[in-house]
């Protein structure tokens, strides 16, 4: 398809993305409209654009008289026209009328609409030839979700850096745009492998918010780029294998810049090397960290609320799981046993929370450097409550991961009661009353359990949205049943609890924690803290405060404390509080 | 004392009371600078003030031959200054020196402040002259402690007010006159009533921010100056009578316009109107609120901080309390009863939070219109904890109104350690172990009351700040010991749980909630609350929204439903849920 633009009478701007005419030496270009990205080839996927500054003068001879012969027969109308009478007054044509963009020097009526435009394009080309002023870096974004905003935000505050954001939500990457200084690109990393791999060479840093199963293969694209790769997310065995290579071709990878990890590892680093500095041998370490709805908005079977897919967090219910405790290992099996190991959680009396461990513990012997520590425990908050409504759900089956028949997708329709009586092995037509009983019964005639069933509409008759497993299927429930209303927000709350014994005989426990409330009308606290959190760490590799190659974490003192003050600038501070010990 | 102030040479405005100069027909006037008024007269206290705007010309010959005289041996000195060399190079009498205001166009380095001075100044002055410009009422706050920020903050919008704040405590009828558009007088209602009534009388309404005590002093003032009065405190049955006689004279009582009582009153009755409207009979009415530190901010062993004097608090935890439960009414006596009553209260799952009911439930069965209810209890929220925390203090003596011969402020030093001791009736010199089984076995072994007693620091050899009752002594010690830190800050929670039946059969369960955090930068939760929604009430009666004469409570629809929009409006409003009770 060939398309041909007249820049010159494009008042509203709205085919901005042409950033000059083509020439008569180089009369056309490929638009390619999903990457909003030109180019010089013909290949591929676009649109050929010939974009001229004024039409009639390279437009051959018969157009020009076959567009003045369609003109002629208003040309009586137009001529009648007077721009000091009032525009409303004047009887002409509809065809002409309609086509009079101004009058008595404003706009009619009909184009009353370019006025806003043009404000809009004003405030963002202001934003672009601001940053385009000096650029000195170029970074690529990958994905679109929460965290983006707060990231974005953080980075876009210094104009000499120009940022991309590329992601496969069409509506979020175009929100970005009109919202923050950056170019939006309607890309996908499964899909366009190729588009993300030209975008990633042709940016200076590279930031990773998508899901963790796509950081190797991103990794895998910034190796071959030699690029810089920043991610909030774990780095798992694979990524640690891969990272060896860049440490090869000599490129960074910053992982674990999020809450948790991310934070936590900056708040632990700093009390442990802080003791270790006054000649303290640590005793105890033990952290808590949870994301949850504020406790005005808790009132809930699961006392809990997801801002995204409730899966990821229904399956680590399931985790097995191993901390260390006066000494000895406790290792707690797969399968849900996690539930039963929460423990009340009293550091805030105000805030009714429980926890429970999160995955291997005694990973952060070594990696905190606190191999003399006895108790070594890292958990996940919740508030009261969560433990034993998500062991019910295990106990009814509800959260198995195994396919089941009546869930596939194209088979008949199911309701959530005929689902649990399926579960208990019952006729799918037995009273609601006999099928209470038998799930009371299952739970272990525990009250709370039951209560939540119930609470979650378990017993009605109303259709599944069927997605082959138990889990996905109640995942998809929970995501509409349980997401954040629009005056709704969250609150993470961090806990780190350290013991230690100095040479003298002294013992000191050391607690610190961190409490951030989400802005109802903003951020929520999970995207602030995780969004600066990473902003920081990919801004400090742009500015070479971080020069080590291959993978690094948060957890050196030139990189901690660095994050710790500017997070501080932006908010998000902890307290710590030191009691000797006694006895 | 006669002063002579010459305005003329008043750079900064200091002498700002003054708002114009004495004339020859009327040469002097009695400034009394504790109240900051002036007067005609020249009875009681004050400095009676000459005020001339060109000294020499009003002064006699004799005066200005002796000023001349005392000039003549600095005139060389100041002939020899010249303004455009540089100041530090003059040399001249430090006398001359000294004098010089301004060198070279600008201040000269002693007369420096003079610039921010003026910049005050203009800042207040600018307010006044907006408020000038077309008074249409005179408003009188009394008091000046936390509530009459957000009072006076939501009152100053309204241009056509002219507030003036009357307050005993200098410091802060300062602040507020430097932070609000408002005129401070400093007075005491005790010591000056004179000057009070003389206040009362020269505004058009009173708003009494004054402990509850001292309002049926102001009401007596308001009867005689016929004047109507606002407050948020509860209507005593003193003031009740008192106000059969505003009734007679034609002036309005405004009280409860706080939060409790205040804004549960606007919320009980916009509910029970509703209920009513649609047929329905309410069986169970439950209100619970609290005042609290926001959950993070909880450590400490109450569970709860103080913004004013913890006596009235603390001496609440005694009070006698009477609710009806399915249609019997349950008495508690006095003397710490209550805290034993304290219930878990699981209206919000992530706070922990407990309840107990709240001096006389049965009053507002006829105050709320709810003769059906079988279930009424207005309660008090605190964590979890207060209450067991509250009755070991409780049966240590500790929070005894009875006056104790140590305590005597003239006595002899005593420690917390001795006086427990003493509560205990063992020797003052008991080992600290000894003390401890002591008390251990006196709060009946329960581990969390003895860790509260020692948190606080009461087996320490601390000295008592003694103000004769074990009550007024520990306060004293708890305000300084559990208050808000600069960077915390509070919550408050309300909760409305009512059940109806409809003539069809159907049963429904309300629940309406409430929970504010105050912000830590800006008014705690509860100052603002109440100062908002007395500040709307004092509004209504100047608009003459409210023009029934008498004692006034909230509790009608022309009332509620303007001051609930107006909260709304100011990001105050609570949220309904509504649930079909099955069965």
């Amino acid at each position: 398809m060939l398309a041909i633009c007249d820049i010159s009478c494009d008042p509203g701007g709205s085919i901005e993305f042409m950033k000059e005419i083509t020439t008569i030496d180089k009369p056309f270009c490929l638009y390619d409209a999903e990457q909003n990205m030109s180019y010089d080839h013909f290949s591929g996927p676009g649109v050929i654009i010939c974009a001229v500054d004024n039409m009639p003068a390279q437009m051959p001879r018969e157009s020009t008289e076959f567009f003045g012969s369609l003109l002629m027969p208003y040309v009586y109308d137009i001529m009648s026209s007077d721009a000091k009478q009032p525009f409303d007054k004047w009887e002409a044509d509809p065809i002409v009328k309609n086509a009079v963009i101004t009058s008595n020097g404003s706009l009619t009526p009909n184009f009353e609409y370019i006025a806003e435009l043009r404000d809009a394009k004003r405030k963002q080309s202001a934003g672009r030839a601001r940053s385009r002023q000096a650029v000195k870096h170029r970074l690529l974004v990958l994905g679109s979700g929460h965290v983006a905003g707060p990231l974005v935000e953080y980075l876009q505050r210094d104009a000499s850096l120009q940022i991309t954001i590329a992601s496969n939500i069409r509506p979020d990457v175009e929100s970005m745009a009109s919202k923050y200084n950056c170019q939006p690109v309607f890309a996908d990393v499964s899909s366009q492998p190729d588009v993300i791999e030209g975008l990633i060479a042709d940016h200076s840093l590279v930031v990773s918010l998508l899901p963790y199963r796509f950081h190797p293969r991103v990794l895998k694209m910034c190796l071959r780029a030699r690029r810089n790769l920043v991610t909030a997310s774990y780095a798992t065995d694979e990524m640690r294998e891969l990272s060896k290579e860049a440490k090869e071709v000599g490129i960074t990878v910053s992982m674990e810049n999020g809450l948790d990890p991310g934070i936590d590892h900056l708040l632990a680093m700093e009390a442990i090397e802080s003791i270790k500095e006054h000649g303290g041998i640590i005793d105890k370490f033990i952290s808590y960290c949870g994301g949850l709805p504020a406790p005005q908005h808790s009132t809930n079977p699961l006392r809990y609320k997801f801002s995204w897919s409730p899966e990821g967090a229904l399956l680590s219910t399931l985790n097995a799981s191993r901390y260390l405790k006066s000494g000895k290992i406790v290792e707690i099996p797969r399968g849900g046993h996690l539930m039963l190991a929460a423990q009340d959680i009293e550091y805030f009396p105000g805030f009714n929370l429980e926890g429970y461990p999160n995955r291997d513990s005694l990973h952060y012997r070594d990696l905190y450097g606190i191999e003399s520590a006895q108790t070594l425990l890292r958990g996940t908050l919740r508030y009261r409550g969560y433990s034993n409504a998500a062991w019910g759900l295990i106990q009814l089956g509800l959260l198995s991961e195994t396919p089941h028949a009546s869930l596939h997708p194209e088979g008949p329709d199911i309701t959530w009661k005929q689902l649990l009586c399926q579960l208990l092995g019952k006729p799918r037509d037995i009273f609601v009353g006999t099928l209470k009983d038998a799930v009371f019964a299952k739970v272990g005639r525990d009250r709370e359990k039951f209560q939540c069933i119930e609470e979650l509409g378990l017993f009605e008759d109303k259709p599944i949205e069927k997605r082959h497993t138990p889990l996905s299927s109640i995942s998809c429930m929970l995501a509409e049943k349980l997401k954040y209303k629009p005056d709704e927000t969250d609150v993470i709350i961090m806990v780190l609890d350290l013991s230690c014994r100095f040479p003298n005989g002294t013992r000191e426990n050391h607690v610190i924690s961190l409490v951030k409330y989400g802005d109802p009308k903003g951020y929520s606290a999970m995207s602030l803290t995780v969004g600066y959190q990473t902003a920081i760490a990919a801004k400090m590799l742009l500015d070479e405060e971080i020069q080590d190659r291959g993978l690094v974490l948060p957890l050196s003192m030139n990189i901690y404390r660095p994050i710790l003050k500017r997070l501080k600038a932006e908010g998000i501070s902890a307290v710590a509080k030191t009691t000797e010990i006694e006895g």
